[in-house]
């Protein structure tokens, strides 16, 4: 029988399925078809590529995993559309694109344990207490706070309070397992408000939803960061999740024995410790700062910060600031200092991608994530796994098509930059921001104003230069030349989360591991091979009971959930099968 | 041509607005023809009733409102559905329902004011800030908080910063409009957080919503108060909101000749005084206990609390505690004494009305507010025009036949209670609950258990007598009999809203203004004449400038909206002619 449709293809599937048959499921793809799944077959994140390596993944898992009959909502003559499932754990969805009667790509993803959902909707709490518990809420609300981690163990313990701990800690709790968040920061939310005065998310409020609760209609497009800051504050205390705050991770190490964490805490001076059977690193990229060994560092008489230091413009009026990077950092820093009055030069070391943030929205983000979208009905929850159903190889060859589109549009902007001896890049296979963001995070600039103080001189600018050495008025150039300087900012970046991993727990546990992020794009900074996913991030790593957890909003939000199933499968000690479990 | 659905009534009506046809118009009503207006002709909140008072509204205003063509999406042959327009100042919404040709009832509601809609959606705040301000959000945030009221004067002073001032001032915000909010509290949420220990909402939580930040699906369907309090300490700082905390309202008084209100305040000892045009007293009806001067009340040797002050039942086991009162506080204050091992006797002195409270939700708001009306996409702000759509008269007859039902399907329940010796009621018309909150605001509880606790005695209950006199060991009740107490809860209810005014204006503008809340319904506690809207509230008094806002969260969030726009239209100094103005 020919395969005209989605529903065709979705009812030879699980005709194939349901027999077995190996020949019939290898017919449904191709040698490139991909298929990524999150959870609903391999419980883990995965993208698997060509017929056979497909079929051979989905006999191994269906005796444990028994995924039953793919539903589609797609019309008759579809050759895309949303599917449904459900499987021996729970229910799933995912999307599909056919190519005539062969899928191109499938997502599968599960979305809920039966007899484990959310307590959400209609299983949310009813909030009046049992009969014969004289405490209320706040009573019991406190009691649970002073308890966990001291009486009672938590079941997973999160370092780092940002956008990702705090998403997962609220995705732990409306699933009942108990989850101790540990930041170092005085308040929820300091991260934010300690960075650059600046700062405003560079992505636009539809894309920065935390689970379960969307910010409000009357939401700025763009947070600036000390509203971030309080926002989180909120979100922290709304969702009753347990921040201990002031409180630095020391160390970890693993009892492979009784499958405990044993992590080391600091407060105020004081060191105590927690055991937990899972540790979530949700540390961020921001956190250990860059700063390169400068030769004659010491010698200079001007102050020098790393970005995460710098204070703001503010007082630098009439200085000389020289500003070492050229990322978004790098870029919002300059266009502050010159707006105080400073005389900033940017010292370009390499080239950078720069995006205008108007083209971003409405090329990069306006279908999926913009207030058309939501008035068109387009939940974030769709736009999320519309995104996650192109698998990284579809993503890198869309994105060049994407921004040969963007270079062409924007071409005026992008000659103006490079008439002032900007160094442009698009990735180095032309790819964008997206893939060089999936790579290594970094290398690029959203421009938000100060492409245009570069165009027109506000910002001086040295490009193509590295610094030789700093000397006590300023900098010598690779050139050789010397830049007069009262004033260094270094926005040279931080270090990865492979490095944490190297310092709290082991340099061994952290070889075993290997890098985090990057999926194998075999570009300077993510070598080879091609993983298909993000390495390490949200699923099973080579350590038992050690998790990665990061990213920005969007990726907080999504993952979060993926993460926090996979938690709460483990809690609920149900049987487990894995595919492609690191070891 | 005949009329047979909606369709052709809207054009009908439209065709003989557009010609003056008073008669043409006229047919279109009947005598009993009910035409809720909600600012859109008249520029306030009236219910005007029968053909001729109809067309004489419509055809005085016209002049100025121009109200235009009538749209509806109903389908053909349905008699009743949903309506939009606009008019001179804005656009509009509402509900028509017709029997045969005729209309029965009409809501017209104004939604938004074209040039001045609210800073929600793609009218948001881009957030990052105009390029020549150097100040960033918080800097910006923190100056405009500095300034208000001092170097900058607002143009509304709301007192009273629970969950009617909060859902004003945000609304405002949102309109642009200079606000500050009042509160006695040390911190914002403190009324909930300051109330007996055991009290959670008694509305469920999807009826409960504040404006434009909806409650996360994971929040409890009965929002305990502390939680409640938190909520709107959350919603003022998100929401950006200007509450002056600790600062109590002593006296105002209004300036005829420049149109400003002078209100004295007084916040740690210190007092000042702030002058704006515009004042709306949002104090809810908990503000001034309702202490009755029982005879021999300071010879009693145990404590004696009016309910505000009770600390919640802890301390009490093993002692007599007597409840003077029979609604929502007495019940729940009686079932925490009770659970805590107190010996609890209510003193019933008049009928009550009982519902229990999932009838309350299966039979009163699963319709509208619910996990199954969220579920199949009936919005908050639908739900609360639907509400709004059925005038008074309507509403009367309608809640008798429900609570027909009602008194049938828990016929038992009732007749256990009443087997006790419980009086109860079902409002003197039989027109229940909802009725009787728009009347009196008073005289019923929504069971949450301590009914059960009356009808299998561990609650004691007198019922039928008043309070003679308070004797040094308890009291002395109205048929003589003594009964001993160690201690005793005046759940003796609040004054009104129209008290403040005397108290904090002057007994003169109170008088002339006469009362709030109640309709004109012509029973006991809300005496004639029939009025048809909630007297005084969310719309002009007879003194220019004040404004009342209250009620439930339901009531705040929707009648918030169009305080809002009255406030704003006058704001923007727009020529406004209002219908049926008081004097």
């Amino acid at each position: 029988m020919t395969i005209t449709d989605l529903k065709g293809w979705t009812s030879a599937f699980s005709a194939a399925l349901g027999a077995t048959d190996r020949s019939a499921l290898a017919a449904l793809f191709t040698p490139t078809s991909l298929w990524r799944d999150i959870l609903a077959v391999s419980w883990n994140l995965v993208t698997v590529e060509g017929a056979d390596a497909i079929v051979d993944m989905v006999l191994e898992m269906q005796p444990q995993v028994h995924l039953g009959e793919i539903s589609t909502s797609a019309a008759p003559g579809a050759l895309e559309g949303w599917i449904t499932f459900e499987n021996a754990f729970g229910r799933g969805t995912g999307y599909v694109r056919l190519d005539g009667g062969v899928c191109l790509t499938i997502l599968t993803a599960l979305q809920s344990l039966t007899g484990h959902e959310e307590a959400i909707g209609r299983l949310r709490a009813i909030g009046t207490g049992r009969a014969d518990d004289k405490r209320n809420w706040l009573e019991r609300r406190q009691q649970e706070a002073a308890e966990l981690g001291r009486e009672i163990p938590p079941y997973v313990i999160i370092i780092g309070g940002g956008q990702g701990g705090l998403a997962l800690g609220a995705r732990l709790k409306a699933l009942g397992v108990p989850c101790l968040i540990i930041d170092r920061h005085p308040k929820v939310g300091d991260q934010w408000r300690s960075r650059y005065k600046s700062l405003t998310l560079h992505d636009p409020v539809w894309y920065d939803h935390m689970p379960y609760l969307p910010f409000p209609e009357n939401w700025p497009v763009y947070t600036p960061k000390d509203k971030m800051g309080d926002w989180l504050e909120h979100y922290a205390r709304i969702m009753e999740l347990d921040v201990w705050t002031s409180t630095e991770c020391t160390s970890a190490s693993y009892d492979a024995t009784d499958r405990q964490w044993t992590v080391n805490l600091m407060r105020d001076g004081e060191k105590f410790a927690i055991r937990a059977p899972h540790l979530v690193m949700a540390v961020g990229n921001a956190g250990f700062p860059n700063i390169p060994a400068f030769e004659g560092a010491e010698t200079f008489r001007g102050t020098l910060n790393h970005s995460s230091q710098h204070p703001g413009g503010e007082g630098y009026e009439g200085k000389r600031v020289a500003v070492i990077g050229s990322n978004n950092s790098a870029h919002d820093i300059c266009a502050d200092l010159v707006a105080n009055g400073a005389h900033v030069t940017m010292i370009q070391r390499s080239s950078t991608l720069i995006v205008r943030q108007k083209t971003m929205q409405n090329v990069l983000l306006a279908a999926l994530y913009s207030q058309e979208a939501v008035d068109q009905g387009i939940t974030t929850e769709s736009a999320d796994l519309l995104v996650a159903s192109m698998p990284l190889r579809t993503q890198e060859a869309y994105q060049k098509q994407i921004w040969q589109g963007i270079r062409a549009m924007d071409a005026d902007f992008y000659a103006s930059l490079e008439n002032v001896g900007f160094q442009l890049d698009f990735a180095e296979d032309g790819s964008g921001m997206a893939m060089k963001y999936q790579r290594t995070a970094s290398g690029y600039y959203i421009d938000v104003g100060a492409s245009d103080m570069i165009i027109n001189g506000r910002i001086a600018l040295r490009s193509g230069v590295g610094v030789k050495q700093i000397v006590e008025d300023g900098l010598i150039l690779s050139d050789g030349s010397h830049l007069a300087a009262d004033a260094i900012v270094m926005a040279t970046g931080f270090g990865s989360m492979d490095e944490w991993v190297a310092r709290l727990i082991s340099p061994e546990v952290a070889a075993r591991i290997g890098k985090c992020w990057g999926y194998g794009s075999g570009v300077v900074g993510d070598p080879g091979p091609w993983e298909g996913e993000l390495r390490n991030m949200w699923k099973p790593t080579a350590q038992p009971g050690l998790w990665f957890h990061g990213g920005n909003l969007a990726q907080s939000r999504f993952y979060s959930r993926y993460l926090a199933l996979q938690l709460k499968v483990r809690h609920a000690k149900l049987p487990l099968p894995i595919y492609g479990e690191p070891r």
